[in-house]
């Protein structure tokens, strides 16, 4: 008999303790033996749940129980969960977490301090929501040099997206149906349409993929706010979608890109197909060549039984997973990782006539032509594609207002 | 540093070595140790080959030497790579192989085997060529009841479909380019075009999804002969494609169907847009929803990749694998897994009259009629479908000459 303690009982902390009882046969199977929940810190009132007796106040209670070997933490954010979890780790029990801010911000120190403890520090649920994606990259792919990721890992924005696209509305109609189908937070949903949770997403993908640290804020993100039902109907003349991909390269130098932006998607692309709130990650291996991980990104018992699989998996190889799922520290820096390579462009400028926009970006194909709004496709060279894109309208008394680069494979 | 033995050089056997040396930092990071190959077994003179030191004539050599922890089997068929694998796991070796027909005839046994010595028998790179498939269904769906497995996993027939359907090309000449081109086997392409390989494979998974061993002997097994242009065109007018998929499912009852089939593909569904000789496996769990696995289903470096992958695993886990990758022995019986379940079904009917169709087979669509063939679309009950669908015609004076059910989701 194994016993744990989940760390915070909100959508998915609950959702473990189902899954655990649910399934409970076919896990102690896997695990060797079962799997018991025997405490769940809550700072909150759960004194006539049916399971009152588990909940606790203090980390101490926990650590200070010998039988306790796997810490799951479900608390979110970092202001507990990271002291909370550096304390299980620093007690030698191995942590398993859903926690995509904790992982992108201390991913490397907990590694190492997991690592040093001999215990297990784990996280697929922190990406895809249940998909399996960290464990195939890292175990599966283990003889390979991974040289990209790219894929649609925010199921929000993607949800908006496809809404917008099959029913031809804009971008505060489909926030709405989001938020009233509890996507998107009513308060502030910027954590999603704006792209920081696909930020912290790929930064942990491309810290397992590259062997080092890569921390959001080095990362150029854009949301998809801005995008209209004109630019998805100018896509799909040109045989593409909009989506918003999270992508991270790595060059044959070395060098590192990575970016979270809204961008056009041919049709053929395999993330084309990739609708409503699914996630797809990409993977592309040196010997394997390109494979996808394709599932629902979200969801409380799809998390919950990720979350599962990982404490399965914590108690039986222990430390011994740091071989393959590790990466080293490094230091933040000021700047981006912005990627110079030339890129077809879709480019949205407003207030200058079609005809000057062949000596503005160079050669190209006119997409739509409203009179005051030219939608205009033009390949040109990046980087600073949208400055320098801007710069070049406004001095003729123009604006760019929205500029997409194609994904290509 | 661990060494290895591997039994039969040929493509995936070489290929196993040359991953092996091109990416030997990273394998060794991962194994814990740098891994080496100490002895080819191959029956063939390979005295002028840079290695020609390595290899050996016989097994024993290998199992003599305690050296050896992990023997690689790469030799294909069952007459000597099934004696080799027992002899092998009976002596503590852990073993790893890519070979699919000793899997799906010997797997519950050659587990049991390996895990009563204490050893790892794993065998990733026996579906789907390098795409990984068995690790997360075993491991990150661990906390998951699987109901369903639905895919396609032969490269080689999903190559010629995607010819056929590209280029208007008739099977016989999409055999040719697929034979040309090294993806189909010159002398007898049967394994292929007619299910064979698909079986073996669909097998197999039903065997880890459902927990006791699925013989080939009793899936239905259909091929692509037959399919012509003109299916592929009236599929298209029904906004479907056509595949060949293998899938098995288990019902609420316990009961498991599976098979090997051409199937109509709605475009809307993630199998359809699986083209080239890409493959892809659809798990669905019953907290994780659906999940696809996609990847280009063969080729020598990506399947040794997963050799070797399933090579680091065994060094680092050895015998706690088990837990979750083992499925229960069972014999196999005279019967075929089928499904009663209706089904929607295209039907190619020759020498009848499209309007007598609905008085055959209920109100169902018309896709083409020329005269004195007629494709129908119709729904209607099976189990035994195309036989009697095949009697009503035949009561007639018509010959049904194929039988297409549709994909549900």
């Amino acid at each position: 008999m194994a016993k744990i303690a989940i760390l915070g009982f909100g959508t998915v902390g609950g959702g473990v303790l189902e899954v655990l009882r649910r399934n409970a046969a076919s896990v102690s199977r896997r695990a060797g033996q079962p799997v018991e929940v025997k405490y769940i810190l809550d700072i909150r009132d759960f004194s006539s749940h049916p399971d009152a007796a588990l909940f606790v106040q203090s980390i101490d209670t926990i650590l200070a129980d010998p039988e306790i070997k796997v810490v799951v933490e479900t608390i979110g954010g970092t202001k507990f969960a990271y002291p909370y979890v550096r304390k299980a780790l620093e007690s030698g029990r191995s942590v398993v977490t859903s926690n995509k801010e904790m992982v992108a911000t201390y991913g490397a120190e907990l590694l190492a301090l997991a690592r040093e403890h001999k215990a297990a520090f784990l996280f697929e649920a922190s990406v895809g929501g249940g998909t399996p994606i960290i464990t195939p990259m890292h175990q599966c792919l283990a003889a390979n040099v991974i040289s990209q990721v790219q894929g649609i890992v925010n199921g929000t924005t993607n949800f908006m997206l496809t809404k917008m696209a099959r029913e031809e509305m804009g971008f505060e109609d489909a926030l709405k149906i989001a938020q009233q189908l509890g996507y998107a937070e009513t308060k502030d949903p910027g954590d999603d349409v704006d792209g920081p949770d696909a930020c912290r997403k790929i930064a942990i993908l491309a810290s397992i993929a590259f062997g080092r640290h890569f921390y959001p804020r080095n990362i150029p993100t854009r949301g998809i706010r801005g995008i209209t039902v004109a630019d998805i109907a100018a896509a799909a003349r040109l045989d593409c979608v909009i989506k918003l991909i999270a992508w991270a390269r790595r060059d044959e130098t070395g060098r590192v890109t990575a970016a979270v932006e809204p961008m056009l998607v041919p049709r053929s692309n395999q993330l084309a197909g990739v609708d409503d709130v699914f996630n797809a990650v990409l993977v592309r291996g040196d010997m394997l060549g390109d494979v996808v991980f394709y599932g629902k990104g979200a969801g409380r018992l799809p998390t919950a039984s990720a979350v599962v699989a990982d404490v399965i998996d914590a108690l039986k190889h222990g430390a011994k997973v740091h071989d393959s799922l590790f990466w080293q520290p490094s230091e933040p820096f000021d700047g981006l990782l912005e990627d110079p390579t030339p890129a077809t462009c879709y480019v949205r400028v407003k207030g200058l006539p079609a005809t000057v926009l062949p000596a503005l970006y160079g050669e190209g194909e006119l997409v739509s032509d409203d009179g005051s709004e030219a939608a205009y496709l033009v390949t040109y060279i990046a980087p600073r594609g949208l400055e320098e894109a801007g710069r070049k309208a406004a001095a003729l008394g123009g604006r760019v207002e929205l500029v997409l680069r194609q994904l290509t494979d």
